[in-house]
């Protein structure tokens, strides 16, 4: 069933040789005092967590998946989640980047991402029960009162009870304006309470044993609402309503009505949620609750790049275990293993193309998503206010490149991974093909790729006439022209240099064309993306190159390894960007001429 | 559960106008009275027989899947498999395209090709019983002896008993050079048999309910075989040894171990085949059963490329049906839906996209394959043997292409269409999670893309010098030629020339380097297929789109669909090649310069 060891190394590269976190985190008040030592414990202790307590029940999960009981309503996950559940909150994980007057251990962001990329290699669908209450611990923070939050922050932060996020309809999910959930003042309470009735689908971890209670987070409509997306408030919908002092109270008419069955994720339960009158309070302000949700949701998006960079690294570790071992023809430039009746496939040119793609996405990912979550503990928590806003610019315009650019990268990564198996990749009982069924919903929920992509062009770049992706622009700038010079980075230092001029053009262009039809922007949305990701991620590479150089000398074979890495990414991944930019600027005539009856 | 519907009008297209079938046929004896009616009408038939009987089977028999009994090692097929077996054979489809001489129908195999199209749309799972039954006969047409014929092939060719093919053991799937099954002369009989065992893996339809007797060819070793792949023969083994009459006789100890789980294919059965000194017959010469097992292959393989267009088409169906009916969010380019509260999602420039590239991929697969299968029929039916012999190397070239591209193709194609559908995609009940789950190996077995690649670039181009290759090319360059002065077509013909230009570069350029570096051979493959594969499909595209430019005043906005995917092709996927292109010329540094130990 495969192994699991979490990349300690390579975390530690990027957090403190390319990232240097200890100095950045200096300039925050609040984790001034957080050194290195700090950092590789709490990412030892996690690695041994992750594959010792969850990887084990990652593969038992997927085939067993979980029950639902249509009498009591209840759902039953796969054996040994609830007692992985019970030893992760009493080692304090839920805590670890909250806040301590929740009772938080108070630790940066992105010291938590490092955790999350490792559970999520190690069991996805687990992983979402304990994931999506830091989405609603983080709304709730942000847009709270304070008895909400004295009540029940501390319940999430202690991982006691468990949230969710209740968004879609059956006939609604990325066009939430149309959803229908009713909630009306609930008059015989002077509580300040609602009634809410409706129907939820796909609510991942709505139900579950795992913990006794569980927080909804609900989007529904006032009787007042205006219609579509500015007429949805957001509310709290406990399963059980707490008493005053905290334990459960009376059980709310919110259950689940059914489970669905997926291509993947199979641990986790996927709800339909019927709210029949069940109470609950707003959150936030009237007719503002998709303001409020989108905390939880662009949460919830950096959460789904992480579960993509996850699988990629699980289903890397394991095609290369399998690419030493299994023997098979010789090599085409002479026998590498003369003891044996045929080398092992790791000396097939392919079966490396396929390893080190994964390879490369892994560690790009890695680098990249550990940017953004530092980028994040700045905009929570540097003293200087244009500090903030200056991180949080970077974290909106790079959101979308994580969720989508990062899953789509981990649907190609697990698949080629897969494929390193031959015929065994198929079979169940080797655990690959686990990871591409798992990889699947990450490219669909939280807002489907393309409309990351549509978010990115369109909200983050157009609206705000190129500004935040000029910021990042000159940053990548700067560093072409600090290493310019350098004839050894030449090699990375002229294609990213070219690619971002390219990205500079092709915004224009696309901005311009987007002047005289808006279909121009979703024709070119989608190639755009992967082509500013990849400049992203040629920019880190190039990054790690540089330091990788550097060390080249010290003895420590890491260095080689990540300067081999950096220039297969150069060679073969980074070269998609001239067939995504020939797309992205073949505009709209192609797919808009059929009119939708001859198709 | 979806729909599925033969596409008669596109495939008529394929058959009448662009390659005129009828005229081929004309100089193939066996084939002259062929005409479009006689065809029409089976495609017809074909088309009811496999949306009516064969696809509601589809999605019941992928949640049921087979079932083992580990006492009497029988396997079950799902519900209703084998009624439709029943069906299938009633009606006489196995005959279809066999030699009358056995029974058969003997019509040209680019019906049949189209026939199996269909029935993969319907049901993959299902396809695969009797598909691997159509490659026994013609591997045992070409080397059985004529004893062997005339017991077996009738039973094949009426589709009473099925055949399998035995050549994977747990250690070796590409490399079969290491197999170890035995072979022992039968000394106690004097009927020239022989005693085999040994034990076979991933051996697809090797047990089942659908029909009383099983002819499956092993691969094993005479006592006296050399060692690799010049020592292994080929065997004839059934599961019931017939009596001269062609009853069922003794029961052969060739049993069924065990059935795999799987991603996909659920409802066919995966088989761990052991032999105990079961008895079978030799097929061919010693030592030579790789050369006989190829005839068998290469049918596979166009069988498989089958199957992922027959994937690509009813995944493509399904999405479009959706997308049309499917309201959310209004169109960017102003209300297209106004008594509507949304539009359909078909209105959105991605959503096209994803459809626009499953529909590309299946109708320039439908054109590729169909022009392969004709090319089959000339092989082997035309009277002048340099025509035969010229044939032949345009199957034998494009055999690899139509295995490889149409696969990777379909997995992509069928991504993106379960995207169209959003959440509802990743969820069992609306069927399109099977259809990437099932298209996944198409691109492992009968020999992984990686080894369609190879076999393309290093045995069917470079050890040939690329004379196979020219020829092609050179029926490209006519038509390039003939039509390049036609201005309404050069936005088809300019690309293909360039394309066929940068071919026959890149095919130089990779055949210098491979002379100082075998491995450059491997680094290129890949990428280089796919290249390869554009240039066809472009052909072909250039080809459609002229034929539909000639019959736009017609009225039959069939042609104004057809141009348009033309240059949906042109304008969208054909770009993949500047991508490929310089993968392909990265070479092989990159892939090999780290140690395995590093990785």
């Amino acid at each position: 069933m495969g192994q699991y060891t979490a990349p300690l190394r390579d975390m530690q590269f990027v957090l403190h040789e390319l990232l240097q976190v200890a100095d950045t985190l200096k300039q925050l008040p609040k984790h001034a005092e957080i050194d290195a030592d700090i950092i590789n414990q709490v990412l030892e202790e996690g690695g041994k967590f992750t594959s010792e307590v969850l990887f084990p029940l990652n593969h038992s999960g997927d085939r067993e998946g979980c029950h639902h009981d249509q009498a009591t309503h209840a759902v039953t996950t796969p054996k040994g989640y609830k007692e992985a559940y019970r030893q992760y909150i009493d080692a304090g994980w839920p805590a670890l980047s909250c806040d301590p007057e929740y009772g938080g251990q108070g630790l940066p962001i992105v010291l938590n991402n490092s955790f999350y990329e490792m559970m999520n290699s190690a069991n996805q669908a687990w992983t979402m029960y304990p994931g999506l209450s830091h989405g609603a611990y983080e709304c709730l923070l942000e847009h709270g009162t304070p008895e909400q939050k004295a009540l029940y922050l501390p319940k999430l932060v202690s991982g006691e009870w468990t949230g969710t996020m209740c968004l879609t309809e059956a006939h609604c999910g990325t066009d939430l304006g149309l959803l229908r959930s009713k909630a009306i003042p609930n008059d015989a309470q002077a509580d300040g309470s609602y009634k809410i009735t409706g129907s939820k689908i796909f609510i991942s971890a709505g139900e579950h044993d795992v913990a006794p209670n569980i927080l909804h987070l609900v989007l529904a409509r006032l009787p007042d609402a205006p219609q579509g997306s500015k007429g949805i408030s957001l509310f709290l919908v406990p399963k059980f309503l707490p008493n005053a002092d905290g334990t459960l109270g009376v059980r709310n008419p919110i259950a689940c009505g059914a489970i669905e069955e997926k291509m993947g994720i199979h641990g986790n339960a996927t709800c339909q949620m019927n709210l029949d009158g069940a109470t609950g309070w707003i959150i936030g302000e009237p007719h503002k609750g998709l303001n409020a949700m989108f905390v939880f949701m662009n949460a919830a998006r950096l959460g789904v790049g992480m579960q993509g960079l996850g699988l990629t690294e699980v289903a890397y570790q394991n095609a290369l275990v399998y690419a030493k071992d299994r023997i098979q023809m010789r090599s085409l430039s002479g026998v590498k293993a003369p003891d044996k009746p045929a080398d092992p496939i790791i000396v097939h040119p392919d079966v490396r193309r396929m390893l080190l793609t994964a390879k490369a996405y892994a560690e790009g990912g890695r680098a990249f998503c550990s940017y953004v979550a530092l980028q994040i503990d700045r905009e929570l928590n540097h003293p200087d206010q244009e500090v903030r806003k200056e991180a949080a610019d970077q974290v909106a315009l790079l959101t979308p490149i994580v969720k989508a650019f990062i899953t789509d990268n981990a649907w190609i990564s697990t698949s080629e991974c897969l494929q390193v198996y031959g015929g065994h990749g198929y079979i169940a009982e080797w655990g690959m093909e686990q990871y591409v069924r798992d990889a699947r919903i990450n490219m669909i929920y939280e807002g489907t790729n393309t409309i990351q992509s549509l978010d990115l062009l369109g909200r983050k770049i157009l609206l705000d006439n190129g500004a935040k992706l000029r910021k990042f622009g000159a940053q990548v700038q700067a560093f072409v022209e600090a290493n310019g010079t350098d004839e050894a980075l030449s090699e990375f230092i002229t294609p990213l240099a070219d690619l971002g001029d390219k990205v500079t053009k092709l915004t224009m262009e696309i901005g311009m064309k987007a002047f005289q039809n808006p279909d121009e922007v979703g024709a070119a949305a989608v190639p755009y993306l992967r082509v500013v990701g990849h400049m992203v991620y040629a920019y880190f590479f190039a990054q790690m190159a540089k330091i990788a150089l550097e060390k080249q000398g010290s003895g420590d074979s890491f260095y080689t390894a990540k300067l081999a890495t950096a220039r297969f990414y150069f060679a073969r991944l980074l070269p998609e960007t001239a067939m995504l930019i020939r797309q992205a600027r073949s505009g709209s005539a192609s797919l808009m001429a059929l009119e939708a009856d001859l198709f």
